[in-house]
């Protein structure tokens, strides 16, 4: 068996793409995501798309190893999703949905883990297999890969970086209902956050006052060596450096990859994070490497296709 | 093969067990640790008292499927220690040397990591396939089960709990060289801290007041009623539940198991740090179960013949 299919399902649109099992990208594709009635066209949509690619290319299915897809939401190692904020799906087994549909063999996984996977295999992580991703988008999300497999969790739930607590004086409340969870410091809206608080405690001159204020536009400001930048982006290193510690106490990683929008501003962030990472890292810790992601958005494809790989052949 | 052989290294003595491969405990024993000398004596010790063991039993070595052997330092995947703070080792190739010296299979991990694998096997975790063992001794320790498998981690550090920062504005150094990790807080010393601060702190009558401070005396004025002592166990519970609440974002157990000698106090423990823990819990874990573990000294030695019998059925 030649290939495999990796599949990653977002709120807007739903990325495919067919690899062999070395890891080369044969072709890739999206489809829209449909999300009316409880997004009941999600699966027979890929389903459709598929077999038209598998006609297309002329392949046989007995050539096809299977089918990985991933999830926005946490899916249990069944493949089983309980709900999803994004997709309107309530409880459903994607596994075997997904094969009656196909006759492939599936496998679904959370997609943040996902890109993690995709990382370890073909990108920033190539040859790890202890890592930690995260996912600095417009929340954060984070994969852990221990021991070349991605965590799962008895939920479905596991490596949830964001929501790790690195301010126990927080007032202001995260998406998810606590407080002091990562993503209100190191997400892009964590960033524009801490930067407003900044430029609002006092005059001090910045290149950022007047703008539009973004984590592109803090990072921009920095290279351009602006002091109030600095400040903020140093802020946003003590939460995220803190916050992957005690994510490394736990999983004791080789690589932490830094992903998602917010990553685009290039290695210039390493610095400021891993200062405040070495602050809070156990001794066994303090050789790990920082590295930006490098798939970009293909980053789920890729680790759906490997997470078909390794459950068909039992990893 | 019938039998399977638990080991567990501690700095004053080296716990034995003789198992069947369904885990049940035929005999156990235990012999000094002698560490003399970079502690050069302690695996042909090991291997001396196995051999007599075995011909007391007059057991075949092929009815042996091997030895799982737990170190109380970081162990890699392939059995290598760097270095121990109890046991006067540096570098050792602890599969190896032992398989020399017995003729046997041998897989090493480290003790706190065998411990959990021991509470799932044959104690409190007993069915689960994820969970979070924390050891509060005179430190505090921890283990991580993630699909039924011991986390291991990139240099056999995985899990170190007793490590995650709880408390971002303390001053006073943990003996890590880190500040305000938990183990600051919930080993039997650290409580005894808390209390000491407490009492010191005001004039409030409590039955601890001229007493000797420890966890214990803390745990039993508790039980008496004593409204001093709930503050401290409330305090306690804080740093613990907030510690166990980062820990679980990351492995999402089912199960969250409390051992070590401050566990005797017993199941009046729990509700204190699942209230904290529920605070700062990310939803997909909010039904994780909490239990005092079951195994008390025999968690080590069990988890060490589970390690072994996976090993050897790659598992």
């Amino acid at each position: 068996m030649k290939y495999c299919i990796g599949v990653d399902v977002g709120g807007t649109s739903i990325k495919m793409g067919l690899f062999t099992v070395e890891g080369n990208i044969l072709d890739k594709w999206e489809i829209e995501t449909r999300r009316a009635n409880q997004g009941e066209a999600i699966l027979p949509d890929i389903a459709a798309s598929l077999k038209e690619k598998i006609e297309e290319k002329q392949l046989l299915q007995t050539e096809i190893k299977g089918i990985g897809i991933g999830i926005p939401a946490p899916v249990t190692g069944d493949g089983i999703v309980k709900n999803t904020a994004n997709l309107g799906w309530g409880y459903k087994e994607v596994n075997r949905e997904l094969r009656e549909l196909t006759g492939l063999e599936v496998q679904a996984g959370n997609d943040a883990n996902l890109a993690a996977l995709g990382e370890m295999w073909l990108g920033a992580g190539k040859g790890q297999k202890n890592m930690i991703m995260v996912t600095l988008g417009t929340g954060v999300g984070g994969g852990a890969i221990l021991d070349g497999r991605a965590l799962v969790g008895a939920n479905g739930a596991a490596a949830e970086i964001g929501h790790i607590c690195v301010n126990y004086h927080e007032t202001k409340k995260c998406g998810c209902g606590k407080t002091g969870c990562l993503e209100q410091y190191a997400s892009a809206t964590g960033i524009a956050r801490l930067a407003r608080m900044r430029l609002a405690w006092d005059e001090t001159p910045s290149v950022l006052r007047g703008k539009k204020i973004d984590a592109k536009a803090v990072f921009d400001a920095l290279k351009e060596g602006d002091a109030v930048a600095e400040e903020i982006v140093e802020q946003f290193g003590a939460y995220l450096g803190h916050g992957l510690a005690n994510a490394a106490i736990i999983v004791d990683p080789a690589v932490i990859v830094i992903g998602g929008g917010v990553s685009k501003a290039g290695d210039i962030m390493i610095p400021y994070i891993k200062k405040y990472f070495l602050e809070k890292a156990f001794f066994a810790n303090r050789e790990t490497e920082f590295m930006i992601a490098k798939l970009d958005n293909d980053a789920g494809i890729c680790g759906a296709a490997k997470l078909i790989i390794d459950a068909v052949t039992g990893k």
